[in-house]
């Protein structure tokens, strides 16, 4: 199987299947195309063309061919042909909690998502505390977030939010780094959590590749000029 | 199971899982919570205190009292708890597909959900010919919607996207409703699908409900006054 991935730096999106991949001990070959802007002509669309109908990443090209282009499908595929890695929480009701946080994620959180834009290498307290105290939007998602994610600890005692490492663990972890880059302010039990997020291998491997890459791209650091 | 919805001539968001169910046969009992504002204090977001955790419809809630909040969270549960529905397209790789669909759905076209707002008993096709002149991220959202489409089509010959009803036809459903309701151009195998669509009992339950309904809400209706 193929992952085609952004930037690792920026790519939120790219993140989590990558993480669940490699946390989750699934075979696949990494395809990182760069963004060098989304326009029509940009080398990144064009080396989509042919693999991503949406033009986008993440993309997972299997061994026959077969693309799946969105980050929950991907998920839902992975877990499907992987039972035994338990992707997902075993028991229904919580199965049927994880995927409500994960598809509350893919389609919300606007605005903590558009104010505190991913940059994992970035420490940007400053503009964490200025959001903070200007935006009621980025507060409220926060504390949704927060809301959310005690509730899956309280519910499975951790170590990850439903116990073993799964599907919302990776899906929440780029939001995990906005807080970490922002200095975003969390309870107690939920600031251990991203620290044992950090610490599992697969997320640890894509935080120090993305440290690792040395590419400042403008468009996508509203609050930099430079690393 | 009960299913709480909104008002069904402008809630997309609720139309999906409860269209799903009645189509494919599934016993639930709605509880309709009307639109009158979504601010804090409404009596939409009161009636939801202690059911709806994002304060969002739809939300299904079992016999155990298990809510579950998210759309696409409750099509899964639902294809979970009824197998012999067949919610999901049976193939592995056409179910890949229709969830890669139905995520993209969940997250995108935003384009289209902004300046096509849903309001089934509504005819703007002159609202629907000027965007279609001047936007060219609607054209967008258009265009990809009739490519989704074709492939399903042409991949599984019909009546509906994946052949029998499936989930990513009660997904889509919404966004066929605004392609009538803004007279948006399609092709002949879209329009012919859009007509099998409306006609499938189910569907024409919902949209029967909607045009029933006579309650005008202003903040819903960009284009209009008034009935
Ligand atoms: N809903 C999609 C979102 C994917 C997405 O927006 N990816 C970004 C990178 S993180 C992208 O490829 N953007 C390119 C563009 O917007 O043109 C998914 O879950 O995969
Ligand atoms: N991602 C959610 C979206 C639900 C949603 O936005 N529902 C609308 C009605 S169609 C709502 O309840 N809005 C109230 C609000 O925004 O406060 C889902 O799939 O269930």
């Amino acid at each position: 199987m193929k992952l085609y991935i952004g930037n690792k730096n920026y790519s939120s999106w790219s993140m989590r299947p990558w993480v669940l991949m490699r946390q989750c001990g699934i075979d696949f070959e990494e395809v990182m195309v760069r963004f060098d802007s989304f326009d029509a002509g940009s080398a990144f669309k064009t080396a989509l063309q042919g693999v991503s109908p949406t033009g986008k990443v993440p993309v997972l090209v299997d061994d026959d061919g077969l693309a799946v282009w969105d980050t929950l499908a991907i998920a839902e595929f992975l877990a499907e042909r992987h039972p035994e890695k338990a992707l997902w929480p075993h028991d229904a009701r919580r199965r049927a909690l994880a995927r409500a946080m994960c598809a509350e994620m893919h389609s919300g959180f606007g605005a903590l998502r558009s104010h505190c834009p991913q940059s994992l290498e970035a420490r940007l307290p400053e503009v964490g505390a200025r959001l903070m105290a200007e935006r009621a939007d980025v507060r409220a998602d926060l504390a949704r977030l927060i809301a959310l994610w005690e509730q899956a600890l309280a519910l499975s005692g951790g170590p990850f939010l439903f116990g073993a490492f799964s599907i919302p663990d990776a899906y929440f972890a780029p939001v995990a780094g906005r807080i970490l880059t922002y200095g975003l302010p969390v309870s107690a039990p939920v600031a251990a959590w991203i620290e044992r997020l950090w610490a599992a291998p697969g997320v640890a491997a894509w935080v120090a590749d993305a440290l690792a890459e040395q590419d400042f791209l403008d468009f996508e650091e509203p609050y930099r000029s430079g690393r």
